[in-house]
């Protein structure tokens, strides 16, 4: 892996404290002027983590001249080290003292001692997550970084979550193996901006505070630090992992990416292309019910496309455009027959989900094309397909997610989202639109028209085939 | 027990319908003008499941003589009965052809049959549920109504949770055998009037729909029907379950019943005494997180003292009256610490609560009395004392529990809840008002202060102790 060893060692304590500083269970950190760093994680019960800059601790003279943990490019920052720390000689005591310098003059005793370690920075990443697209490495393997940032499993398992989806649709015959080298392209990023943020995070927060209108302004300035502290919440939202163009997301037809960097379609202008859809409040049309958006796109494997027709009531021209989505639907030729297998459930690779702009109130279940309420093999119906962008709520107020994803009501639009939720696709409300979706499915997905599944027995029960995750059942 | 059998059957199925009615996904009640009725409820997945009159089901012609099911003073209401149903001529094809009748012009199919069953309802309260407070009993053993209400495991478990604190109280010598009475007056008066409502709503379930404008209106109003089924909410909120005065319940001081037959105190005046205490979302002082007052009110078997002493940023002397607080509660003598036996965790017994009305940010934790943060046998703080009624939420928005109790932020007051987060009593905030309280639990508690538990371990780590379940631990 290439990256560095830094000399910052840190050490960590869950415990339950006895102490006075009033904000013990707020998360925080603690520059001390001279004594390092802490920062303070309230965990469950009366549980505190501790994170605390360690000043005094013994190396391995061994670990000077061992070079295996060092990529040739570091060479020259390698030679600064003063070599890997003896962790045999980190004792929680050792952290409480230290903890208890830079807390002063709060006190700070410790009780119920849960875990402590100590560690010592090692920011690297892997110049390749993968080879011949048949050997994949993901989480530790590829990318360290200090855990302060909150991500180090997190991103581990985003790594295998991007990964995951790719290869069942390989896996399954449903798509072709080129996808698969778009998870080295979209976790090398994610891990190279993790490790810069972690550089940058880590040096302010091992750094002495610099003294405001001091004669000497040098240390963190701690504006900074707050704004890179505030930064790092993203990070463990995840939110603004963001794919570039690829074969699985099309950014083309999008406006220039803006000042944070999200890159929208005018049809949908709140929704950044190659992120995450941000979940928003729609209502079922069959029930009432209000449901968020990332709870109906379960991670299942499937993809979704979104059709947001806009206002029908108000527009009658958007409804009949609706209506002339059904025999595109219903082609073999098209994206929502044509990839999946003979006799599997309609929506077990592709789901499509129609969200109108018009009150519930204003608009009946029947008045909507079969295909926003398709029938399976025993004809049953499935309700869970149409809903509606605005309403009221009891729970969540006034929704709209036309608004919140800036989509206008009369010219609608079109979604596509990946298995894992990422924006994969923006595209216009009308059949062309459709054959956009057409075209995106048809560059990676392999058709399906000869695979044929067993017939399904119209005898069992199998009532919970709407919620149980499947892809080409 | 008293009541009766009616001669209405019901059938029950729980099955995948296929069906042409617009509202299978809601829970709706369908009259039919000669054809009974028929109520849909909605279930998990694609589930629905429908209660449907049965109109013609053979009798067991022996039960026409049959007494034993029968109290004595309803042999008139005997005499009418056709008898009992023979359950075993009820099938799920008998059941779905009623209901296709009831349904038309809709067509109805089933499919996934889940459950199915036939009940005739009959409608039954034991005259005593207990036996020289030594013997009691609960649910289904005391009282039996048609399960359309939705009331009959939840009333059950309710007669068990009203009972279990009670017993935990006595069998731990905490509390005076009498309690154990109250157990019968409480919860007879709520299974009568269950059945009382059950009566009502059966019935008019059962009838046949008056038709408006017609030449002769019989048969069930529409209007009043949808009326008592806004009713039935308030039984499956069991918000409205009101215990009467009682060594456990003081309504004295009150002002008289309201039209909803709530009986406030002026200082709360939207707290019905008797009744569940309604839950509003408070802040943590310590951590700022909002949490609701039913979160916080565990079902742990302990009492809840909660002291509401208004805004004391803007009225110190508030604030004052609060640490007047601190030697009460010190004392060996008040309820604080006479009722909690030596060596258990303070607030083991009866679990005192402040909620002040100030901005968070106006005051400081360390501004308050010491019993907000108590200490425990290590020195450990108790960081979940102390609250804030006011302020904003990310997810809640504003909160004001103040004006949702309608508490005065001046004259504050305390509110004493039961295990069972009933409201046992309002009172002033003042000394004179922790006198009340004093004088509550004096009444039915026993005086633990020569009960000596085992010295606690200070070596032994606990750090879940504030919050697994616990009574006089």
């Amino acid at each position: 892996m290439e990256g560095e060893q830094t000399d910052f060692v840190w050490g960590v304590l869950d415990m339950v404290p006895i102490t006075n500083f009033p904000d013990i269970r707020s998360r925080c950190a603690i520059h001390s002027k001279e004594s390092g760093s802490v920062m303070v994680i309230p965990r469950e019960n009366d549980l505190v983590r501790f994170y605390i800059q360690l000043k005094e601790v013994e190396r391995d003279p061994n670990t000077k001249t061992e070079s295996r943990e060092f990529s040739g490019n570091v060479d020259d920052k390698k030679a600064k080290t003063k070599g890997r720390i003896d962790r045999s000689k980190i004792t929680p005591e050792l952290i409480l003292k230290q903890a208890q310098e830079i807390l002063q003059p709060y006190t700070l005793e410790m009780t119920d001692l849960d875990w402590f370690t100590g560690y010592q920075i090692g920011q690297r990443v892997s110049p390749n997550f993968s080879r011949h697209n048949r050997v994949f490495i993901a989480g530790d393997a590829c990318h360290t970084h200090s855990p302060k940032a909150g991500q180090g499993m997190n991103v581990s398992m985003q790594d295998t979550y991007n990964l995951g989806f790719k290869l069942a649709l390989v896996c399954k015959g449903l798509a072709k193996q080129d996808i698969l080298s778009t998870y080295e392209s979209e976790r090398l990023k994610v891990a190279r901006d993790l490790i810069a943020f972690d550089h940058k995070f880590s040096r302010l927060f091992s750094s002495k505070p610099m003294i405001p209108n001091a004669d000497v302004l040098d240390g963190a300035d701690m504006d900074e630090f707050h704004q890179v502290y505030i930064e790092g919440n993203k990070f463990a939202s995840g939110t603004i992992v963001d794919y570039e163009d690829s074969v699985l997301v099309k950014k083309e037809g999008a406006n220039a990416p803006d000042d944070n960097g999200c890159t929208m379609h005018p049809l949908a202008s709140k929704v950044p292309i190659g992120r995450r859809l941000y979940s928003e409040v729609i209502i079922s049309q069959a029930d009432a019910r209000p449901v968020h958006v990332a709870d109906r796109l379960a991670s299942d494997g499937r993809f979704r496309v979104l059709i947001f027709p806009g206002d029908v009531s108000t527009h009658p021209e958007n409804m009949e455009t609706l209506h002339k989505f059904q025999p595109f639907i219903d082609s073999k030729d098209n994206f929502a027959k044509k990839f999946t297998p003979v006799n599997a459930f309609s929506d077990s690779v592709i789901d499509i989900i129609t969200i109108h702009g018009s009150c519930r109130y204003n608009v009946e279940f029947y008045d909507f094309p079969q295909f926003t309420r398709p029938k399976d093999y025993k004809g049953r119906c499935d309700y869970w397909k149409l809903y509606t962008g605005i309403g009221n709520t009891y729970h969540e107020g006034d929704i709209d997610a036309y608004e919140s994803y800036g989509i206008d009501k009369k010219k609608g639009a079109i979604i596509v989202a990946r298995p894992d939720s990422h924006v994969a696709l923006v595209t216009e409300f009308s059949t062309d639109g459709l054959n956009a979706v057409d075209g995106y499915f048809k560059e990676f997905m392999l058709p399906q028209n000869d695979v044929v599944l067993p017939e399904k027995d119209v005898k069992g029960h199998d009532k919970k085939r709407f919620v149980q995750p499947r892809l080409a059942v």
